[in-house]
């Protein structure tokens, strides 16, 4: 790409306030949400949270990434009598049953332990179709054999990862292991590359089109992360708001080294609910 | 490559025997050993392990790789006062010990669970220059946040791999996840690559060389794999024995579709010492 350098260009977000959402909400017809950072921290809900998902959900369809891989299955056909096994916790467990799939293993699995013993055979459910590994707090071997066998043994079966984030905020004081390692180990014992449903697959956009012809220009991606979120909202080529809920400063975002700039910067999620209410 | 279509080549290895033992021998001055399917298989030795072994350590110095790492560190000049972090099992922190390196984790985490509240911060010993991650039965979420964070907060802390076998034989009747699943998870959080110091690394072979002048032409790999073992051997220049005691059959070996080929095989490594006594 050519530049030039006789021009200084300053790209900056834009605050997002009560004078400017009117005309934003407006062109949207889709939130993506990143969770971490943005809907909670650690265990913690963030301030605002539940007022404002429940005032969006009432005017437009939200759609978060714990649902995606569900709706993945779902559109692709997966058979009801199939089985899914997962790793990772409750939430997956519970998109699959709303979705009309039977999962197994996720946290009831967490305590299981393996027996190496000579003629002992780890047994598994042959109907298992997918195996969908996300964060798993209660990783162990006994899981991690699992959803081996499941992908190595039973034909045709898929292997789906919610996201591969490295890590996450599992705790407001520091960072933990996200799906990205559990996602990695599974790689490790089935030398397979899943297929990725989150972020940085652009799964949810392309179903939001296909199903609801919700161009990415109608969508509004909602991260605390420069890197990841906004740079995965941008090249997609939905609107951008960066949330400073999460790892994300000011200071990062005004920072001259920073080369990613979304639309709209604000505090937290629930500023989008106070400015709707204050705007003229 | 060209290939000459007119010509037949059957390329086959030598059945050892009491006959051709004695000239091997005599060329090699080290073995190195796999395990899973050579020295054990499950949770079981091999039939005449400990005296085939025995009667080699009397002749010839003998190197596993579970012994690799911590010689890593020592030939690297890891000080002494700085701690191992170990994900794996026992026998990576006994050769720890032996190398006079004060190792943590292994075993003794595997029952360790996270508290995932606020305010709690997991804390981790800041004197861990090094996380050495090898096939561990008790993997779990404290083990791999502890590894994790050692890596990413210590400076300059190593991440060693002993191995990446997707899979290794821990019972007789079916593969389980090996030190790749572990070592890929660590990858994962980490976003960094390990130090491997085994398969398919050629770190012990460089360490004989440079250590007691023995080239790899005077080695002899000896594995119970085709495709890992003996390809690794033959591309370090090693003489190669294929042993019929893990996973290739003697079929396998012969196959015409097989294009891997050792300079010799035998059942099982305990033939090197009846051969012996049986030598003319």
């Amino acid at each position: 790409m050519e530049q030039n350098a006789s021009t200084t260009t300053t790209v900056t977000a834009t605050a997002l306030s009560p004078q400017n959402i009117k005309p934003l909400f407006k062109s949207i017809q889709a939130f993506l949400f990143d969770c971490d950072g943005v809907i909670w921290k650690g265990d913690k809900l963030i301030e605002g949270v539940p007022k404002t998902l429940e005032m969006l959900r009432s005017q437009d369809e939200i759609f978060s990434s714990s649902f995606a891989a569900a709706m993945y299955l779902k559109i692709n056909g997966f058979p009801q009598d199939k089985k899914v096994y997962v790793i990772g916790e409750e939430g997956i467990l519970e998109e699959l049953a709303l979705a009309g799939y039977t999962g197994l293993g996720g946290p009831e699995d967490g305590k299981k332990s393996v027996q190496l013993k000579p003629n002992c055979l780890f047994d598994h459910d042959k109907s298992v179709g997918a195996v969908v590994v996300g964060l798993d707090q209660y990783i162990n071997y006994y899981k991690l054999q699992y959803g081996t066998l499941c992908i190595r043994e039973n034909p045709g079966c898929l292997f789906i990862a919610t996201n591969r984030d490295a890590v996450g905020h599992m705790t407001d004081l520091q960072e933990w292991p996200g799906a990205g390692c559990m996602v990695a180990a599974i790689c490790g014992t089935t030398q397979k590359e899943p297929i990725v449903v989150g972020k940085p697959s652009t799964f949810m956009m392309d179903f939001l089109l296909k199903k609801f012809q919700v161009d990415t220009s109608k969508m509004c991606m909602v991260g605390d992360r420069l890197d990841t979120d906004i740079l995965f909202g941008q090249n997609a080529g939905c609107k951008t708001l960066l949330v400073l809920s999460g790892v994300t400063t000011l200071s990062d975002l005004e920072d001259p080294s920073n080369t990613i700039h979304p639309d709209y910067y604000t505090s937290k999620v629930a500023d989008v609910f106070e400015f709707l209410e204050q705007c003229p």
